[in-house]
C-alpha cells in the first residue's frame, strides 16, 4: 500500500510547484527576523526550520535522486533539516532546532530559491521516465509542505504564546461576526456493513488505504462541535478536580502539568482570555472549544455521559458531505462558532477532531518501502485518529479520508472534538 | 457493561475463597523476610504490598460496606494498600511501595487473618440481599487476587534479577525437557462477519463485554510461538541497529534504554543466559522469547515481513481451542517449547501474546459505576492487548476473551507473540 | 600529612576491636528484619550496608593485605560493599543499596562473625613489621566504624521518618527533664597569632594536619546554641518566605524543595511536632534547633544580623574546654537543653555546629598515597566544616580539632549551629 | 562594607557613561539579528538580554529612584530584564531568555537609547545631595555594564560553539605571532603576616574588603599559566580515566558528562582543535589552556603533585606588579603563549585563574543594604574564587584586589591555571 498519486502534467505540476512554495513565504510576511528563530518547546519547531525542512525534502528525495551531479547548496543542511528519515542519515536534535542563529534567515531564503529553481529545471529537463518517479514523489512533497504550513502556524502560536508580552503573529486577521450557534442536535446512523479507506483518483498518504470492509454498530453523532461554552460548564463543574471522569493517563498527565482549562486560557480579573494567531482575545462562548488534549475531550464525553466518535463512524457520517468549511483561506485562522443551518456541521474545517480510535494499519497496509515509508507508517503506536482539517489547513489539502494522529497528551494543534454514541 | 458474574452459593464461595487466600501465601514459602521488601522499580512491588493490597480490597470493597460497624485492622492500611482507586481515597505513590519497613511482614500476614476470619464470618451472616452483592464483589476480589498472584511473581523475579548475586526464587522449579520443537506451519482463517466478546455464565471482566459483531480480512496465523532461537537471529542479523524495522517510539526506546536484548539475557563469556525464577540459565533456543516489549515484537514481525495478529484474529483463532497449556499449575513458571504435535499450539499459557491492537473499549462498553469502575475502564489509552495467560497465570483464571493490556515499552511480565499475515 | 596515630599493642587492640564491633551490633537490637533492608533516598544507607560496609573495610584494607592467601568471604561483597574507594575496584551505586534483598541480614552477621575471627586470629599471628602496618590501618577502621555507628543512626531516622506510620527505633529512650535554658551570653576573644590543628599522640585523621599557625581577628561567641524557641521566631517572623535573608543557592533550594521548617519537623493541628528517634515529639522550645541545613543556619545568622563562626575561631574557643556534653553514652540520641552554668555551653555533643567555613586542605597537606587516601581528601570541595560531635557521636570519637563536612544542603545528620560576630 | 567609590564629576561621568554604553554596541556590530537571540544553556545569555538587562540596571536603580516621574520604557521590561534581584520584584526565568522574539533587538537599541538620553538628563538636572548617590550607584552601574560585555562574548562563544557549522563571531580578530613560550620557574615567597583586599580611592566592589591582616606560610608560585601543551600531556597520560588525581565531585562529573578534554576542543582526524571567537583553529602547544574547570585544574595539579594557589597567595605575588597582561583592548579575544621575558608572567590577563580559595566573606564583611546588596554577598557559597581578569576583560575594569567567583564546573569563561606549591 503506497501513497496514491494523480497523473500530472509538469506545467500542472510547476504551477503548483510555486503556488505552495509561495504560500509558505506569504505567511511569514508579518514577521520579525528573531520570529523565525526561537523554539519554545521540543514540538514546536522554528518558523527557519519550518522553511529550510520543506525545502530539504525535495533535494533529498528529488534533486539528489533525479538531477545529475546535483551539488547540495550546503553539505550540512542535509544532518540540520532532516526532521526524523533514519534511512537519510543522521539528523540534529528536534528540541534543540531553535539553538542554532545559522543559517540566517536570508540564507534559508536563499537555499529555498536555489532549490526552486532546480526543481524547476528538472521539470523541464527529465525524462519521461524520471518524471513518473518525480510526479509522484513532487505530490508527496507539496503535501508535505502544507503540512508545514499548518505547523509553522501552530508552532508559531506556541512560540509567541509562551512570550509574556503575547505578540499577535498579525493584527489584521478576519474576526467572525457570528453572535449565536445552533441547538445541539443528534443524526443517527444505522451501521452494518460498510467500507472506509482512499481508493480513486487525486493524491492519498499510504495510511488511508487501502479502502476496506467494516462493520459496525448503529450509533449518533452530535451535529455541531462542543464550545467553549460547553466547555466553561465542565469546569465550572469541577472537571478537572473528578479524577473518575478521566482516564488514568490522563489524570497523572493533568496532575504533573497543572492543567485547570485548555492550552491558551488565562483568567485575567475574572474573565476568561485565550492567546490567538490575533493576540489576546475573550474567550467566545459560541466557538468551538480548541487547543485541548484527548484526555480533556474524553473527561468531558464522560461527564456528559457519552463519548468520543471513532474514526470509521466519522468517516461513513462525513463520507457524502461537501468539502466546507472554516479553512485557512477565510483568515480567520481560528475557529468560529457554527452556523445556523440544518444538517451535520463544522465536519470539516475549525478544528480537528479527536476520535476515540488509536492510529494503526487498516488491514494489509504496508508502507512504502525506502526512506519514504518512514513518513507515516512508523507512528503507528501510541497516537490518536483526529479527522476533518481545521482553520489553519488548505482546504486542497484535506480529505474525508485523511488520518491526522497526535500523542493524547498534545495540545499545540488546532484540536477539538463533537460526541458519539451508541443507540 | 459490568463484570459478568455466575451465581455462587456461600459455602461454594468459602471454599473458594480459602483456595485462592492460601494460595498467595504458598507462593511466598521459599522466601526470606527481606525478598517481600524491595522494589527495584515503580512497576514491581514489594510481595508484602502484594500481599497487603489484596488484602485491603476484600476490606474496601466488602468489609466496609457489608460488616456493620466494622473496625480497620488499621487505620492508615487505607492510605498504605489503596493501589490507584481515585474514589476510595488517597494512596501512597507507587514507586515508593518499596520504602517502607512497617507494618512488618508479620503484621501483614495478620492482617490477612484477620480479614480472612471477617470475610468467613461475613459469608455466615450476610441476609440474601447482601449475598448478591457479596458474591459480586467477592468474584472480582479472588479474580483480583490471582491476577497479584501472577504480579508476584514477575515483580519478584524483577526485583531478585536486579541483585548482582542473581538469588533464585526457588530452586526446586520444574524443568522441561523437551529439547526440539516443531517446525512453524500457517493456519489459515477465511474472515467475514462474526462475534467476539464474552457472553454467558461464568465470570469476566467488563472490559470483556458485550459481546458484538464484527468483520475481518482472511488471514494466517503461525503455528506456533517465535523461539529464543529466531529471535536470536534477528538479533545477529542487526535487529537491533537497524531503525528502518522499529516503531518511531520503539526506536527512540531503544536508543534511551540501551535495550539490545529480551529483557534477563545476558552475554557471559559469548554465550546468553537469562534469569529465571529458578536462578541463571542457558537461553534455550526451542523455548518462546519472552519478555520482549510490543516494540521489539512488531520490529521482528517487521523483519520477517509479516505483522502481529490483531485480538480479534486471535480471539477467532482460539475459540475453540481446548484451553490446556503451559500454565503456574505446571510449576516450570517460565515458558517451555511447543509440543511436536498438529494444531495451533501454544495459544494458552506460556507467554501472553502481544496484539497489535490498542487497548480500548468494546462497542457499547460502559465502566462500572462507583470506584469499581476503575477496575479496567480508565485504563485504555495508550496500551496494547495481550492474550492467552502465561506460565505464571492461574488456568482457572483464564479465558479465550480475555483481555490483559500493557503499555508497549514494558517488558517484566512474561510476554512474547507469533506471528500473523494477510492473505 | 597522613592520619596520626597512637602505639597500640595487640591486646588493647583486640580490647577495642572487640567492643566497636560488639557495639555496632547493639545498635540493632530493637530493629526488625525489615528495618535493615530499606533506604529512602541516596544519603541515607540500609542499616545492612553499613555493618556489612565497615566489615568490607578491615577486609579490604588489613586482611587481604596481610592475611596469606585469604579467602574472601564471598567473592562479590567487594564489589557490593565498597563504598566510593576508586582504587580499591567498581562499586555498587550508592542510590541503589537498598536495592538488595540478598546477602540477608543472617548473611551479613555471618560476614561479619568471619572477619572478627579472622582480624582476631591476625592480631596474635602478625610478625612485628606487619602489626606496625596493621595497628595503623586498624585505628582507622575503628574509627571508621564508629562514624558509620553514627551514619546508622541518623539513616536510620530518616528511612523511619519517612513511613507515615513515623515508627520509633526505640521506645526506651532516655528523655531530659530540663525545663528551662539559660539566657544567651557573648564570649569575646582577642584573636591575633595562634596555631589550630591536631599534633601529638592518639588518633587523628589526616584533614586535621599539619597544625599550623594562623591570624584572626577578634570575635564573639554566643555561650549556647541557637534553640527551637529562637528558630521558631525566625519561621514566625517570615524566614522561610523572605528571599533577602537567603544565600542564592539556598534560596533555590527552598524553592525547590517547599522547606518551610527544620528537616522532621510537621505541624499537627496548630501544633510543632518532631521526629525522633523515640518517635514522635512535640518541638521543646529549649532544645537547640537540630536537622537544618547551612542554608537555614545562616539565613538565621543574617536574620538576627549576626553570623556563623568560622571553624578556626571554633577551634580557639574550644581548645581548653573539657571533652564533655550529650554525646550517645547519654542514651538520649537526641540533643537537649542547655545546662543553666556558666561558660560556654554545648560545644561538644548535642549537635554538629556548621561553621561559616568551607572544606580545604590545612596548609602543606597531602593525603595518604593508595586508596586510603581517598578517605578524606577527595571530598575537599563544595562542603561546609562542621564541629564539635552530637547526640550521636560516641565520645571517644570526638576531638577539638575533629573536621566533619556535608554539602549545605543536607539535612539528616544532627546539626545546629550557634552565632558568631566580630568585635 | 560596602562598594568603594571614587568621588566623580557630572562631566566625567557622562563621558565615562558613554564610552562604556557604545562599547557594549561595539561588540555587536559583526552580528545577524539571529545571533542576539539564542541562548543554548541556562548559563550563556542571549546577546539581546545581556543588552537590555545592563540597561534595566540604570532604569531600576538609578532613574526609578532619582527621576521624578520617570516612565519606564516598557512597564514589562522589570520583569523580563531583572536578573536575580529578589528585593526588586520577580523576574522572567533564567533558562528561558532565548525564548523570546520580542521585544524585538531594534526595541532593545530603542530601550537603550531612551534609557541613554534620561541618565544623560539626570546628570545634568539632579541636586548635589542626588548626585552623591547617583554617581555611587553609576559606577556600580558601568562595572556591572563592563561585566557583562564579558559575558556578551563568553556567551555568545558558546552559542556560536553549539551550531555544527561552528560559525565565528569576527573573522578579522588578531592573531599572535609567539611561537615559542619561556621555560616554567618558580618564585618564591617567604610567607608571614600581610595584608590583603581593597583600600583607597577609586572603584572597588563590597566583596573586596575590608582589606584586613592575614598570615600565611611560605609558598611558590609557577612563573606562567599552564599551557596547552602540558595540558595535553595530562590528556595523554590518561589525566581523565584515573580517578584518584581528582576530587570526588569532579569525577563524578566527568562521568555524567564524558568530559574528556577542555571545553571547545574537538579531535579531527587525529588532531586537536578548538572553537575561538574567530572560528576553529588548531590547539597551539604554547598557549594557556583555557575554558576548563576547577576540577580539571586541581586533577592537573594533583597529577603533577603540586597544587593551586590560594587567593591570598596569588594576591600577594601579585600586588607589585604592573596592571599589563593581553587584554581585550588587545583584540586577540583569545589567550596567547607567554612572553620570552624574566619575572611572572601572565598574571593579569589572558585567563580568570582558578584559585584553590572558595568564595567566602572577608573578615568583618557586610553586603550592602538593600538590593543592591545581592549584587555580590548572595553568591558566596559553593563558588571558587578566580583572580586576574582574561583577554575579554577591559584593563580599566580589573584590580590586583578583584575576586571572580564561579561554580566549580563551569568551562564557558576564559578560566585557565597556575601552578603553587609549599615550601
Amino acid at each position: 500500500m503506497s501513497f496514491i498519486l494523480p497523473h500530472i502534467s509538469r506545467t500542472e505540476a510547476a504551477q503548483k510547484f510555486k503556488i505552495v512554495r509561495q504560500h509558505s513565504e506569504k505567511l511569514c510576511q508579518s514577521l520579525e527576523i528573531e520570529d523565525y528563530i526561537i523554539q519554545t518547546t521540543a514540538e514546536a519547531s522554528p518558523v527557519k526550520w519550518n522553511l529550510a525542512h520543506v525545502t530539504w525534502f525535495y533535494e533529498t528525495f528529488i534533486l539528489n535522486v533525479h538531477t545529475k551531479n546535483y551539488q547540495d547548496f550546503h553539505p550540512q543542511f542535509r544532518y540540520l533539516f532532516n526532521s526524523y528519515y533514519e534511512q537519510v542519515g543522521k539528523y540534529f536534535p528536534r528540541p534543540q532546532r531553535g539553538l542554532l542563529s545559522r543559517p540566517t534567515v536570508k540564507e534559508v531564503y536563499r537555499y529555498r530559491a536555489y532549490v526552486d529553481e532546480q526543481m524547476l529545471h528538472l521539470f523541464e529537463t527529465a525524462t519521461e521516465e524520471q518524471w513518473k518517479d518525480i510526479a509522484f514523489r513532487l505530490m508527496i512533497g507539496l503535501n508535505h509542505e502544507q503540512q508545514h504550513q499548518e505547523l509553522l502556524l501552530t508552532d508559531l502560536k506556541y512560540n509567541l504564546a509562551f512570550n509574556p508580552l503575547r505578540p499577535a503573529y498579525r493584527e489584521d486577521l478576519a474576526i467572525s461576526n457570528r453572535y449565536s450557534m445552533p441547538d445541539l442536535k443528534w443524526f443517527e446512523f444505522e451501521g452494518g456493513l460498510d467500507f472506509i479507506g482512499f481508493e480513486g483518483n487525486g493524491f492519498a498518504y499510504d495510511n488511508e488505504s487501502p479502502r476496506h470492509q467494516i462493520f459496525i454498530q448503529p450509533f449518533k453523532l452530535s451535529s455541531r462541535l462542543v464550545t467553549n461554552g460547553e466547555y466553561l460548564e465542565f469546569i465550572e463543574n469541577g472537571g478537572y478536580q473528578r479524577p473518575e471522569l478521566w482516564l488514568s493517563d490522563g489524570w497523572s498527565t493533568l496532575k504533573q502539568t497543572g492543567w485547570n482549562a485548555p492550552l491558551y486560557w488565562e483568567k485575567l480579573e475574572g474573565t476568561w482570555w485565550q492567546m490567538t494567531l490575533g493576540g489576546m482575545r475573550k474567550v467566545a462562548l459560541n466557538e468551538p472549544v480548541c487547543h485541548i488534549s484527548y484526555y480533556e475531550a474524553d473527561a468531558f464525553a464522560t461527564w456528559k455521559e457519552k463519548r468520543l466518535p471513532t474514526e470509521i463512524e466519522w468517516e461513513i457520517a462525513a463520507w457524502d458531505l461537501k468539502m466546507e468549511g472554516n479553512f485557512r483561506e477565510n483568515d480567520f485562522l481560528h475557529p468560529i462558532a457554527a452556523e445556523e443551518k440544518e444538517g451535520l456541521l463544522q465536519m470539516f474545517g475549525d478544528v480537528w477532531e479527536w476520535t476515540q480510535t488509536p492510529y494503526t494499519p487498516y488491514p494489509n497496509y504496508r508502507p512504502q518501502t525506502g526512506a519514504l515509508g518512514e513518513y507515516n507508517g512508523k507512528f503507528m503506536c501510541n497516537q490518536m485518529v483526529l479527522r476533518g482539517g481545521s482553520c489553519v489547513t488548505p482546504i486542497d489539502h484535506i480529505r474525508v479520508t485523511y488520518r491526522n494522529f497526535f500523542y493524547p497528551n498534545e495540545r499545540w494543534q488546532f484540536k477539538g472534538f463533537r460526541l458519539a454514541e451508541g443507540v
